[in-house]
């Protein structure tokens, strides 16, 4: 038995989500289809509104408003700016925000280094990052502990040392 | 940190879908973010198409598209009119015919009897089920085997066999 096309294209465009399998893609699609149109078209209509609506932040990459300058860490005169806290996704930021404890700002790398997959520093925001050393006296990297995130660690940590920036690594 | 708001949106409704904790709405809002427009914009659009372009079928209540005047199934006269299969949902269907091996029709119920959830009888597509009994000669029972499930699958063969109709359960 065929499904009709519009579902099989939602299925699809659902399964290209991350975590999502097509198997839950079509447990979603079936879901929706039988959700009110209301809640349907909420949700497309959160997601265009999101993406139009959000930027990146144009010193530290983390997600802003569109209609803002600077993202909320940025914007914050009381934020520490001699210490930056470099991550691998505005997730990883969320979640260093969570503990309350880090007083500083933050660099969104969007990735880590990956020769593997094509993954060089020109992809990630590192030029951002060497252009914004001026006034930073401490760089902590907060990058993941895989192994591409050590790797990243390592390469940001050696390159940082040679323009006299101090690192930590947690 | 507060999230822009177009953010909070996002993460609230994909939080609404079956399986997604806050967490991975989280995740995926973020990963949408990322994205390409186009991308994020084809999604949203797959869910307005699907929503606007499929509707039940009004015999057996599987998905069908809303220009079409049956679902596929029903819709085939070489599938067996005398013998219906009663699933729970849509996705239901597909496991079955994926399996090749049944050549007869589908009755969608659209959920299980759950007192405790406040779904009685007329909150399913009992009412329809009755209506179209007339040359149906065997129901399989295929509702899930939860408790919920085999509870159905009772009141379903207490009543099918007072009007006549033989049962059996997989």
């Amino acid at each position: 038995m065929r499904f009709p096309a519009p579902l099989v294209t939602l299925i699809r465009e659902l399964g290209r989500l991350p975590g999502i399998g097509p198997k839950s893609a079509q447990r979603l699609a079936f879901h929706l289809f039988n959700r009110p149109t209301a809640d349907v078209e909420a949700l497309a209509q959160a997601l265009l509104d999101a993406k139009h609506g959000l930027d990146r932040c144009p010193v530290c990459f983390h997600v802003k408003s569109k209609d803002a300058p600077l993202c909320a860490v940025c914007e914050d005169p009381r934020r520490d700016a001699a210490l930056v806290c470099v991550v691998e996704q505005p997730a990883d930021v969320l979640a260093i925000e969570r503990s309350g404890a880090y007083q500083g700002r933050y660099h969104v790398l969007h990735g880590v280094l990956s020769p593997m997959h094509g993954v060089g520093p020109d992809e990630l925001t590192l030029d951002a990052l060497w252009a914004r050393l001026d006034g930073i006296e401490e760089v902590v990297l907060a990058t993941s502990t895989t192994v591409e995130g050590e790797a990243t660690a390592m390469y940001l940590a050696r390159t940082l040392h040679e323009r006299g920036v101090r690192t930590s690594r947690i």
